[in-house]
C-alpha cells in the first residue's frame, strides 16, 4: 500500500508512486533534470518502440539532428525565438575558449531542421518530406518541476513535415489524428482535441491543437500538440520548390510531438492505492508469475513455473517468474507498486486442476485460467484489461468535464462554455475562473448559445482548466 | 561508380562514400556536428541493437542520465578534469540569468553517474551494480573533424560497473572481452586490444584497453575502450558499501564504451570503389530484389517479386522490393553505393527454372538460388558473406602489422616492437616513428628480445601506428 492516498493529495501520491515504482530518481544534483532508472526508462522505451511504429508504417523516416542550434539560425523566425527566448539554455564557451557564435540546446529542432530542409528539398519530386527524431530537449522551467510533467531535460519525440501546399499539409494533421488515436488506444489515454487560442499557440504557428488529458486532481495535463505552420518558417528559412509548371513555391509545413509526459499521465490516469497500474502495451513485465511453495513440493512447483514462463515468453508476451526466496505476499506487494497488469500464482492446487490462478492488477479480479491453453487465455485476459482500462479512463475524462452558462468556478472540473471566440472575452472567462482558456475543439462546433462574458450569440465552445 | 578510388586516396574516398550512400549530412551550420540522415541512422540504429541485446544477456540494465553536469561533480576527481578540461562545452546562462553553477555537456558520464551511485549503493547486496545507457556525447575538437571518426557530438553507449573488489571488477574486464567478441564478429571488424601506455591512459584510470582496428591507408582507429578504475573514483565521490563482516569499503570500478566510429569503422574496413559495403546484421535491407521485366511479362514478374518479398519478411530478412519505374542497371548502382549485401533478380528465365539470381555485394560473385528453398538459401548466403567478410577483414588487419627491429618508420603499417616499458624510451620511440605508441597487447607477451631505443631486455610488445 501507497501510504498517501491518490483521492486526498494526489500531488504527493504522485511523487510517491514514482519512487516506490523506482520510474525515476530526482536527487541527481541539477534541479528537474531526473536520472532515468531502469523501470521507468524501460516504459519510456516501449512507448518509443509504438511511436516509432506509427511513424516508419506512416512514411515518415527516422533522423537525428544535432542538439545545439546557433544563435544565429535560432534568430530567423521572429515570433519564435521571442517565444522561447526566456527559457533555453545558452552554451557560450567550449574548452577554454568563447563562442563567436553562442549556441542554444534545442528546445524543439524547428530553427536546426529547417535549414537543412532548405538543401534537401529541390522540386515537387522531395515533397512531401516526413522526417522524426526521439532525442531530450531543454526547458529552463522556472515553475516548480515534477517527474515526467515539468522537467528541464525531456524526453520526446517531434515530427516535421514539408507539403506542397496548404491542403496537403492539412492532410498531414489528419493523418496525425488518427496516429494520435491508435497511439492513445495502446497507452489506454483519452484526451481532447483543442485548439488553442490565439496568444496561447505555439510561437510561429498557424494554429496549434493541444492534447490534452485530465488528471484526477481536476487538472488538465498537456501530453502532446499538432501545429500547423503554414508558410511561416519556410520564408525566413528558404524552403521552397520547384512546382511542376516550373515557378518556385515555399513549403508548408506541419509538426506533432509528444513528450514523456506520456509516462506522467499513465501514472496520473491509471495509478491507484496501491501504486502504478500500467497499460499491458508498455509495461516492462505484461506478466507476473508467483510460485506457491508447499513444503516437499517447491522443487516442482518452481519446475512448472518455469515451464510456464517459457511457454509464455516463446508467444512473445513480455512475462517475470518471481523466484526470489520471500513470502508470496510480499511479492504480490513488490508487482502492484510497480503495476504489472497480470499476476499469475502457481501452487500444487492449481497444477493439481491443470489451471493458473489470476490476479488482474486494474480490478484485483481473481480466477482461473486453462493450463492446456494458457498463451490465448493470457493474450486475451492482457486485451481485456486493456480494453477496460481504456473504457473506464475514458469515461472519468468526459465525467471530468462539466458545461457552464455563466463565468463560475467549479474546483477540481475542466469547464466547458459558450465563448464568442473574442481575446477581451477569453482573457476575461481566464481571469474571472482563474484558469487557463485551454481553446476550443478541434474540428467540432455546438448548438448556438451565448459567450459567457457578453452573452454574444455563438457556435464555438470553449475549454478551460487548471493545468499541471 | 565511386569517382575516387580508395587505395588512392582514402580520406576522400571515405568522404565521397559517406555522402553518396546519404550516411549523413554535414553541412549542419555547426563544424563537426553532423546530421544523421534516415539510411544512416538506421545502421546505428541496429548497431545499437546489437549492443543492448549484448549488455542486457550480460545483467547490465539500461539507464538515462542527465547530460549537463555541475561544475563542482565535474571537479571531484583531480586527473579526470585536467584530461577533459580543454574538450567540454559550458553552459553559463539560461533564459535571461546567468547560471550559479556553471554546467557542462557530458563528455563522458563517470562525473553524473557517481554522485547517484553514492546514494544507490548501501551494501554488498547492491554488488556488482551493472549499468548502461546509449547517448550522445560532446568534445570540442580543435583537430579537423571527420564523419563518424572525428566529430564533436558523439553517439556512444558507456556500461558502469560497480563491484566488491579489484578482483570481481578485473572479471567485468574479461566479461566486456567476450561481448566485444560477439559484437565485432556481428560487425566483421577485427581489433587489437591495446594496454595503454600511462601517459595516454584514461584520465583517472587505474589501466585502459584500446580497442584498435586498422584503416586501408594503415592509420590505426580506436572503436573503443575498456578501463578499469580501481578506487580512483568511488573514493572522491564516496561509492562505499557495507560489506558482509560488517566493515566499509570503497567500491572497485570499471567501463566500457564503443562509439559511433563502428559506422567509420564498417565503411574503412569493407568499402570499395563502388561504395559501402555492409555486414548483413547491421544492413537496413540485408537483400534487394530487383524485377528484370520483359515486355508483356512485367505483371507477373512484379507479382513474383512481391511474393518473393513477402516470403522472406516473414523469415524476419530485412528486405526492399526496388520496383521504381528504372532501369535495373541504375537501380543496380544505387543499392552497390548503399552497400546492400545480396541482391536477388528476378527475371522470366528464373521463374521458368524455379530459381533466382544473386549477386554478392562483397565479391561480386553470381549464381541462383532454389526458389523453392529460397528462405533458407538466402539466410545461409547472408552467413557466408558475414563469414567471409570477417576473414578477409582480419587477415588485412594482421597483414597490416610489421615486426621491426630498430626505429625505422614503415609508412602505412601498424608498427610492433619490442619496448623496455620506460615512458623515456616510449617517448622518443613516437617522436623518431613519429607515430603515437598505442601500447602494449592485453593479456599477451612476446619473447625476451631488446626494447628498439635503449636495448634493455624485455618481454613487452609494443604497438605504434598513425592515428585516425
Amino acid at each position: 500500500m501507497i501510504s498517501i492516498q491518490k483521492e486526498e493529495n494526489f500531488s504527493d501520491w504522485y511523487n510517491d508512486v514514482v519512487e516506490r515504482a523506482q520510474l525515476s530518481d530526482k536527487r541527481y544534483p541539477v534541479k528537474g533534470m531526473n536520472v532515468w532508472t531502469p523501470y521507468g526508462w524501460k516504459i519510456m522505451q516501449l512507448i518509443d518502440a509504438h511511436i516509432r511504429q506509427e511513424l516508419d508504417a506512416t512514411g515518415h523516416e527516422e533522423v537525428c539532428f544535432p542538439l545545439l542550434i546557433p544563435e544565429t539560425e535560432f534568430q530567423k523566425e521572429k515570433e519564435h525565438i521571442k517565444g522561447f527566448d526566456s527559457e533555453v539554455y545558452w552554451v557560450t564557451h567550449a574548452g577554454n575558449n568563447e563562442l563567436d557564435v553562442r549556441l542554444i540546446l534545442r528546445p524543439t529542432s524547428e530553427t536546426a531542421m529547417y535549414p537543412m530542409f532548405s538543401l534537401w528539398i529541390r522540386s515537387h519530386n522531395d515533397l512531401p518530406l516526413k522526417v522524426y527524431q526521439l532525442v531530450n530537449t531543454f526547458r529552463y522551467e522556472t515553475k516548480q518541476t515534477r517527474a515526467f510533467i515539468r522537467v528541464r531535460e525531456i524526453h520526446f519525440f517531434e515530427a516535421h513535415t514539408c507539403h506542397v501546399n496548404e491542403e496537403d499539409a492539412q492532410r498531414q494533421v489528419e493523418e496525425d489524428l488518427m496516429i494520435l488515436e491508435r497511439l492513445m488506444k495502446k497507452l489506454c489515454i483519452p484526451y481532447s482535441l483543442l485548439r488553442r487560442t490565439e496568444w496561447d499557440k505555439f510561437p510561429g504557428a498557424y494554429y496549434t491543437i493541444g492534447i490534452d488529458t485530465s488528471m484526477p486532481n481536476g487538472r488538465s495535463l498537456q501530453i502532446g500538440s499538432i501545429h500547423h505552420y503554414l508558410t511561416n518558417f519556410s520564408i525566413p528559412y528558404d524552403i521552397s520548390y520547384e512546382k511542376e509548371d516550373g515557378g518556385r513555391a515555399y513549403v508548408h509545413q506541419t509538426t506533432f510531438g509528444m513528450s514523456e509526459r506520456l509516462v506522467g499521465a499513465i501514472i496520473g490516469v491509471h495509478g491507484d492505492d496501491k501504486g502504478l497500474v500500467l497499460p499491458p502495451a508498455v509495461s516492462p513485465f505484461q506478466v507476473v508469475i508467483v510460485p506457491i511453495p508447499i513444503k516437499g513440493k517447491a522443487e516442482l512447483i518452481q519446475m512448472k513455473a518455469e515451464e510456464l514462463r517459457d511457454r509464455l515468453l516463446r508467444a512473445g508476451i513480455r512475462v517475470k517468474l518471481d523466484d526470489r526466496d520471500q513470502r508470496p505476499g510480499s511479492k504480490f506487494f513488490d508487482w502492484e507498486i510497480r503495476g504489472v497488469p497480470l499476476r499469475l500464482e502457481l501452487g500444487m492446487r492449481d497444477i493439481d486442476g491443470g489451471v493458473v490462478t489470476f490476479a488482474r492488477r486494474d480490478t484485483g479480479n481473481k480466477g482461473t485460467l486453462p493450463l492446456s491453453s494458457i498463451e490465448d487465455a493470457v493474450l486475451q485476459k492482457l486485451d481485456e484489461i486493456s480494453s477496460d482500462m481504456n473504457a473506464r479512463a475514458w469515461k472519468r475524462h468526459e465525467d471530468s468535464l462539466v458545461d457552464i452558462d455563466s463565468p463560475e468556478e467549479l474546483p477540481l472540473k475542466m469547464l466547458r462554455f459558450s465563448w464568442c471566440g473574442k481575446e477581451s472575452c477569453g482573457k476575461e472567462i481566464e481571469e474571472k475562473l482563474g484558469l487557463t482558456l485551454l481553446g476550443t475543439p478541434y474540428g467540432k462546433r455546438g448548438e448556438r448559445r451565448h459567450c459567457i462574458i457578453c452573452g454574444e450569440e455563438s457556435e464555438n465552445l470553449a475549454y478551460a482548466a487548471r493545468s499541471m
